[in-house]
């Protein structure tokens, strides 16, 4: 019996294939031409790239995997429970800057599946093609949300500042970053890398970290150009499907005997999972 | 320029001692005798027990450590994302079942910072001694919130079943388990060695984990048995205190530079740090 409660707390998600409105997940391949393989020393991190939201920053930065440009980084700035920020650590090595792409007008073909209304930080949150995302309440504003695992650009004081280094968040979403940093892509798998990447900063009291022990990139190349044979095929959840939208519906309402007594009918759009297989 | 925004976004922490309403951080010291200092193979983790909200668990879970109720336990059940679960494998090794201590009513003379009104998930949100917190709008129902870190209770089905299986949140907060799980305790140092937890499921697709790397929990001890020399000794920020009350006004408003357009002026409990330094 004791053993039993996580498997409960996961049926709503499987009863989705058991209910009346049952509908089995549809899954959406990911563009091997827009996915960042990521080599760590202790596991490989696979990244969906965002070029709808944010075009400039992931053709800068594939062009920068593609150069080489991180060959050697570390990184050098990570704070448990907010980021792991990589980049060169060479004064000398940087690139152009990004004009910020933190938000947008929302194109008329662009879909949203609403989650939640209002949010805590916005007027309505919910998926864009997978991508948690916010938007003004007439659905013509729209950015994505800073939830677990993205990957956005690091700047200076002035929004257009960024150009190469970059971080992951690793904690509780840090949605007041929302607008104003470009979110450029999300880990759809490996994430338990991205935690477990050396930590660079102490607690008053404890011992530096030696940087040494600092978490290096041993590789970073576009899906596209890896070797096949060593290539890692995700696909994701299809956030527009009726089947998600389903999986919602459940999560909201909660209809396993787990919940004896049920929760507030809200959802955060940053604790919904947004599951990934494996193909290859 | 581009490795300053982190310490920028650090700023309105720091801020606060170089302002007019400027103070000091306070700290509070742990109890030792409630307390726990947790040691896996890869590092140490201190939790600060909760006996103010879930005595009957805090008792319980003492007398265990106590009794190396959990020697050779490891953590069978890690997602994500999620929790980090753990306890005996042995189908005959149990402990009594305890009432549920999820929620309880405000004694008149407990504390309560307000952060949010409303949160997502509930009226009012805060902290009680450290703790994030939620509350009704009279402030007489009071919980613990699920954030990230927090130590509770797993059970099965029925609300009074938990007994000796813990689970460690490892995500972003699943604040609807509030109410209906009892938390008893939150990490104060180490987070990063709850993350770096074997996780021990996969997505579909992917090799299973073999059981023999599965994390082993190599000792449990309350702090106040452990050796004077071996002891990890914690001090947290106050958050009764006007400094901590000043910090949450600088989270909200955000008076640095690197906020060239300010963020809404809401916090998410679960997001605000609550610092810990090491005096030993």
């Amino acid at each position: 019996m004791r053993n039993s409660w996580l498997k409960q707390l996961l049926l709503p998600l499987t009863l989705v294939a058991t209910t009346a409105t049952a509908a089995e997940t549809q899954w959406r391949q990911l563009d091997v031409d827009n996915t960042l393989l990521m080599t760590l020393p202790h596991g490989q991190v696979v990244v969906e790239l965002a070029p709808q939201f944010a075009p400039a920053h992931v053709k800068q930065f594939k062009q920068l995997v593609n150069d080489k440009f991180y060959q050697d980084s570390r990184f050098y700035r990570v704070i448990d429970g907010f980021v792991a920020q990589g980049g060169p650590e060479q004064e000398d090595k940087d690139a152009p800057t990004l004009k910020i792409e933190g938000e947008w007008t929302a194109p008329s073909d662009q879909p949203f599946t609403l989650v939640q209304q209002p949010d805590l930080f916005a007027e309505q949150t919910g998926f864009i093609n997978g991508f948690a995302a916010a938007q003004d309440s007439k659905g013509q504003q729209r950015w994505l949300a800073h939830c677990h695992g993205v990957l956005a650009m690091a700047r200076g004081n002035e929004p257009d500042t960024a150009s190469s280094h970059f971080y992951f968040t690793n904690g509780q979403a840090p949605r007041y970053l929302d607008r104003i940093m470009t979110i450029f892509g999300r880990v759809v798998y490996g994430m338990e890398h991205i935690q477990a990447i050396q930590r660079t900063t102490v607690i008053e009291g404890d011992a530096e970290v030696d940087k040494a022990r600092y978490t290096p990139i041993v590789n970073m190349a576009l899906m596209a150009n890896v070797p096949a044979e060593q290539q890692i095929i995700i696909e994701v959840e299809d956030t527009n499907s009726a089947a998600f939208k389903e999986k919602l519906v459940q999560r909201r309402t909660r209809p396993s005997a787990f919940f004896y007594q049920k929760p507030p009918q809200v959802l955060d759009v940053c604790q919904v999972p947004v599951n990934s297989r494996r193909i290859k």
